[in-house]
């Protein structure tokens, strides 16, 4: 088993009318009774969350910073930063999926921060968020699981870039997960979430035997649920065992647990994202096109553990890697979700070498577990995608 | 799946060669330089551990508190917080198993506590630990968890009683958990931690189904990893892929993760403790002799989840609750677990009515997940385990 260390001071309230203990939950961070809440496009006026999360601060002086966008952009959230800079507050509380909420770590720590912000994103040396205003978050899409973890990721369209940050400021004081939301989402973005919450696993897993028998155990046990709960929430988003459960899949998917002495990937992602920034795809789907082609690429980089999972999680026997990858593509596309780029948009030709050479201009040379995924095997692995 | 609240903020730091990270720990919390360490019998002396804590702490001025014995007990604790009052430290370090970090659990709590210690573990109304000093640990023994959670049992000998205590401020800042140490330790002593994290897993899994998916398989993930290691670890102690999955299984039993939105039982445990009190029983042996007892009297309470840890657990079929149990109590004894009480103490005999009446004493008219378990029926249990 590798060293490792696990941290995370987020206290989860998770379940049904549970908002009331909001302001509880608030006075273990502050005394202060200045509210910022942040969220998107307003579907939470719409669902009821809103009027609930209102009615819960009714003792304190809420402001409102709405508008953050699906991949949240770095002038958007700047102008969060300047409104807490004017006129401070105490308290913030991202209220929405994964977008607020990385958004939200990033206005919470800008605003603690002297310097300019981008140099943080950028990380240009000797440039680090180091404290943030606290804040708290009520879910409502379980996707990213960012509401229980330090990290984020922001988008600056000026540049087509999407940045990533974190840091122990980046933890939320507490979240609020209440699945009964899962019922006023498009299905469309239910089977995103379940999507990004399996591709966080296989992103921890899909690497060589760890020596770690618990966390393999522990991503399985995401995997065979999601898979088993999948459906059933796509068919009924209101069966709260389903909801339910999938809720708190996304959440542990991405909380640190599963990193805790396995070697990890992200090269899905780091692809991903670049797919996210030239074509706007959701990032869920960025995942479901790269992760089949990646594995093929690095086939035998994974394939002992690529014979575990489909072994354990499809049932299948003996050598059994390609078929579980294309079981796994098959998961996807009975979710919904396309696993082709070409099905998202014609304006793909020239994506791979763009990407290439995005990776070698930052001086990626060497990505994946091993240390051996090139940017000329991303080039590969996004031409497969097609 | 029930509401539930999940928060744990203690940093784990798991490996080979961490120790030296101790002071930066430290001074996470504080930047005082008077240091306690708490241990127990001078095992830490012998295996290498105290040398190397000693060493981590050269800047240091470190105050010593030693013989904090197995099940700690009440007035050998109470020197360490009378030692404190009067000579102040700013930080304990805690090196040992589940004794010395529970013991120094209740020190640090009762060093900042006016009142009488004895009516908080005695839950006299009104009476609550709410401060304690920071504290962290290096785990010598894999077992109880309590290098992860908030929890502690103390023992009163004078009065045969064991007394549990919890709250936030029982959390330690951080743990380090050093697989190496198992070689290090009795082959008894391995298999009491093999059985107790078990246990741990059992109390919090063998309930009814939970509508938890995730958790039942993180369980039953704890469960299949220490009947696959726990064999190797007894034969080579040395094995590192065996003693750190072992490690991190123990810690992973209890740290609040298995009781997220599951029933949880714990009878088994408190039936174990009156069994320690009464006749000084390793805690984890305790376990071993009630539980199988206790599944066959609340059989039908616990079927259906018997017979799901029976198909996955030990690859049996249809309806084979019963032989799950037998599967259960195999699996002790072949850790070399005795599971009979008659196998501990002739001295036996009054022991089912002594703990009924106990039981009555206190007011436990109905335990276990459903509130059904009598204190009559504790004694049964009790009666058939001789």
């Amino acid at each position: 088993m590798n060293n490792f260390e696990y941290y995370n001071p987020t206290k989860v309230i998770f379940g049904k009318d549970t908002y009331d203990q909001i302001p509880s939950k608030i006075k273990e961070s502050t005394a202060g009774k200045r509210v910022m809440i942040t969220y998107g496009g307003g579907s939470i006026k719409k669902n009821g969350v809103y009027d609930a999360v209102m009615s819960a601060l009714k003792d304190y002086e809420v402001v409102e910073f709405s508008g953050i966008e699906a991949n949240p952009e770095y002038d958007t959230l700047m102008k969060a930063v300047e409104q807490i800079k004017e006129n401070p507050v105490d308290f913030v509380l991202a209220i929405g999926g994964g977008s607020v909420i990385d958004g939200t770590k990033f206005i919470v720590s800008a605003a603690k921060y002297d310097g300019n912000p981008w140099d943080v994103l950028t990380q240009k040396k000797g440039c680090k968020f180091e404290y943030a205003l606290p804040f708290g978050t009520v879910l409502t899409l379980p996707a990213t699981g960012s509401e229980m973890n330090s990290g984020a990721v922001i988008s600056n369209s000026r540049l087509k870039e999407k940045r990533t940050m974190g840091g122990p400021q980046g933890f939320p004081k507490f979240s609020f997960l209440d699945p009964t939301v899962v019922k006023t989402l498009p299905k469309k973005q239910i089977a995103n979430g379940i999507v990004d919450a399996y591709m966080h696993t296989l992103e921890q897993y899909m690497t060589y035997p760890s020596n770690n028998l618990l966390q393999e155990r522990i991503a399985e046990g995401i995997l065979a649920t999601l898979i088993e709960i999948g459906p059933k929430v796509l068919e009924d988003p209101a069966d709260y065992k389903a909801a339910s459960n999938l809720m708190w899949c996304a959440t542990m998917a991405l909380n640190g647990t599963l990193r805790a002495g396995v070697a990890y990937d992200w090269t899905t992602h780091m692809i991903g994202h670049e797919l996210t920034a030239l074509h706007g795809i959701d990032h869920a789907r960025t995942l479901a096109i790269i992760a089949p082609n990646l594995y093929k690429v690095k086939f035998e980089n994974k394939k002992e553990k690529l014979i575990q999972y489909g072994q354990r999680i499809f049932g299948l026997e003996g050598s059994c890697g390609e078929e579980a990858i294309h079981r796994t593509k098959t998961f996807f596309e009975s979710l919904g979700i396309k696993t082709n780029l070409s099905d998202y948009t014609d304006d793909y030709k020239s994506t791979p070498k763009i990407i290439r050479e995005r990776f070698e201009e930052r001086g990626w040379e060497a990505m994946g577990e091993r240390n051996d995924l090139t940017p000329i095997e991303a080039e590969k692995i996004v031409e497969m995608s097609f």
